[in-house]
């Protein structure tokens, strides 16, 4: 039994209120890859085996909402472009390369390799619109232990010329032989992912729908990202009230399947109230928003309305796979909003972060962030150097500064539904 | 002569005109701590020995125009205070520790040592009121071969009971004496601060100025940061016409001597025209500006108009030492501001933020940041593992991919006037 154990430590985590809890040198009872119960100490009468990592943090797996594995060769590249300029600078030409199967075999190699070393235990994947090396980057998934949704990505107009599906019924076509095929794979599942609303045609966003529904799957799209972006989509969408209602009425925004949608910055009181209704997931992806100028999205109103958010890398309009980068750039843009947009807006603090980061964004993929009974050994064990610190700081103090100051190397154990994947 | 030698690599940097220079495998020739001149190839005749760092990328040092070292052991925390309560809860009670000299020494050995090891090469300090412990750092620093400027910090007013300074006299007689014992370090040297106007008396400020101009030291402070603070200090201060002219009427503001002004973000038209008429340096700190909710300082106002502008880490307002992580903040600040408060700012590039990490504050150390004939040989070599690359980067790809995702490691050699610190 792998994936039981009893895991000894400093346990900080969020629960299903938001509450945070800090409990210095417990014991997470681990079975079958579910969290069991919290122990004061080892229970040594037990089979399970123990492992004892006291001192250190013991944080739940972080779950990444929206990224694009694709792109990650050139994270860290076109931090001068505003959204439309980059796609068509930096996203397509690098997409369009996954047709070459050993292009995409190397930059998927190392994109998984990264994301099996980072503090992400769950994603929502884009990839591109080649089916097989999208099945491929589900297979290096697979073989790492690693869990999550990866889209195949449908784009069928708007688009450029060497990166656009031919026409809606072949795409259709192309993408339910990837839903059957995606099926050998236990750890990643397929997701519905029209890339947005601009680069689809209404035939291709009904059929996706549809198959949405035939087969039970989630949805993933951009939403409200940038000005420009929903200005051409009104113009081109005519016959729809408002952005949402372009996935809405074609079964592509929420209930009866799970859908997130990435961004979401500029929604109306309308669409905000049918993310509500249709219990829809906002990835925040704060960093990529100021990158591509985007813009600063109400995330205090959302979570004040019941929606649920989680964080979004959004690599590579993001820069990294970290999401501690983006609980810091979430407190520092909400605050930023507070003293320039509204005032009444009251900041994301730390402890929101955290919670959008593990429980906010884990709900989409089940039980997941959180230590509470039932839910999945997604597990991050951290050393974060005590002995080097000045002051004697409080465990809340050092959950503090590891998060604000989060490099890779701090992570020396990693558990995704309790099997060690690092 | 270890300070002269012939560095061959990939060199990038900044013109006076703030231009950007990328030249493939050139040699930098440098003679007794300066550059001399850039090569095609190394000068076999020359007697100046060789160092071939072929592909990796060299960049001038980074120049750091505000930090406080003393705060340095609770950097990461502290992210939900805003500024006055930050001071209180955090900057206060952790300042006070240096009165123990033993605390001094683990605190500025483990701040040095750091520093040693980060891109910057010139920095302007903020020590405590602590005269003997301010000199340790300048040792710690002098033995270290780093350098720049070191501040005993003076705060004779409304400040805590157990961190501020009996009276303006005493206070002066131990900063004069601060000067004069701390002639005896060369790459160290001393800058008057008064800690902000707030915190000191006006018969503190004038005897500062006087001693500014006696020993001709250059100046710095923090102005107009943020809202409660520039009402309070006009309530304090009702004699003067604004916040910057507290410190103009008492010497302490530009001609004859340098100043460097922390923050700037809410400076009126009439203190612009100050901050341009005295040649007074901005200390732009955009991820200290964020983290305690001060606001968006206007700097490409400040550029526009010929204001010198460099950037400050301000640990522990700011989280970290690396300054490359300002060039990232300054863009996304820069680009939040153009999206919310004036959209005809045309947000800063990455051209701009590498500028003012270099050249931009490093002027306000001499000829510091570029690699021009005369200027100090502050040379960064960075290897950023090309060999990982998955797209054929362009050096200026190069370049940025470095500074939007640089972690520390990358730094493999560091010298200050020519001389190897690192």
């Amino acid at each position: 039994m792998n994936n039981s154990f009893q895991l000894k430590g400093n346990l900080c985590f969020v629960d299903e209120e938001k509450k945070l809890h800090l409990l210095e040198n417990k014991v997470l009872v681990v079975k079958e890859g579910k969290i069991d119960k919290i122990l004061d100490d080892f229970d040594f009468h037990s089979p399970l085996p123990v492992i004892d990592r006291s001192g250190r943090l013991i944080l739940p797996g972080m779950s990444d909402l929206h990224a694009h594995a694709s792109q990650y060769p050139y994270h860290g590249i076109g931090s001068d472009c505003e959204l439309l300029e980059w796609l068509g600078r930096h996203a397509f030409p690098t997409e369009s390369k996954y047709q070459d199967l050993s292009f995409a075999e190397r930059a998927y190699e190392k994109f998984s390799e990264d994301l099996r070393k980072s503090y992400t235990t769950r994603i929502s994947l884009f990839a591109t619109l080649h089916k097989d090396a999208t099945l491929l980057l589900m297979k290096k998934m697979e073989e790492k232990g690693l869990r999550g949704y990866v889209g195949l990505v449908n784009m069928d107009q708007n688009c450029v010329e060497y990166l656009q599906e031919k026409d809606a019924e072949s795409a259709l076509e192309k993408t339910e032989q990837f839903i059957q095929q995606a099926a050998e794979f236990t750890l990643v599942k397929p997701i519905i992912t029209p890339r947005f609303a601009l680069s689809c045609s209404e035939a291709e966003l009904k059929g996706l729908g549809e198959l949405s529904i035939q087969y039970s799957l989630p949805v993933q799209s951009h939403l409200d990202e940038n000005p420009s972006e929903i200005l051409e989509t009104a113009r081109l969408f005519p016959g729809y009230k408002n952005y949402s209602d372009i996935y809405y009425r074609n079964h592509l925004f929420g209930n009866p399947n799970k859908t997130v949608m990435a961004h979401c910055i500029y929604n109306n009181e309308e669409e905000v109230e049918m993310l509500k209704d249709n219990g829809v997931y906002v990835a925040h992806c704060p960093e990529c928003n100021l990158n591509v100028m985007s813009g600063i999205a109400p995330i205090r109103k959302y979570l004040d309305r019941g929606i649920h958010v989680g964080l979004g890398s959004d690599v590579s309009g993001g820069s990294n796979l970290d999401l501690t980068l983006q609980i810091r750039a979430l407190m520092q843009v909400s605050k930023a909003y507070s003293r320039l947009v509204d005032s009444k807006a009251r900041p994301l603090s730390l402890v929101d972060g955290f919670a959008l980061a593990t429980i906010g964004g884990g709900s989409f993929f089940g039980k997941v962030g959180s230590f509470l009974e039932g839910y999945e050994a997604d597990i991050l064990v951290i050393d974060d150097h005590p002995e080097s610190f000045l002051l004697p700081f409080s465990l809340g103090e050092r959950l503090e500064h590891f998060l604000m100051r989060a490099d890779e190397t701090t992570l020396v154990a990693k558990f995704i539904s309790g099997r060690r994947v690092l």
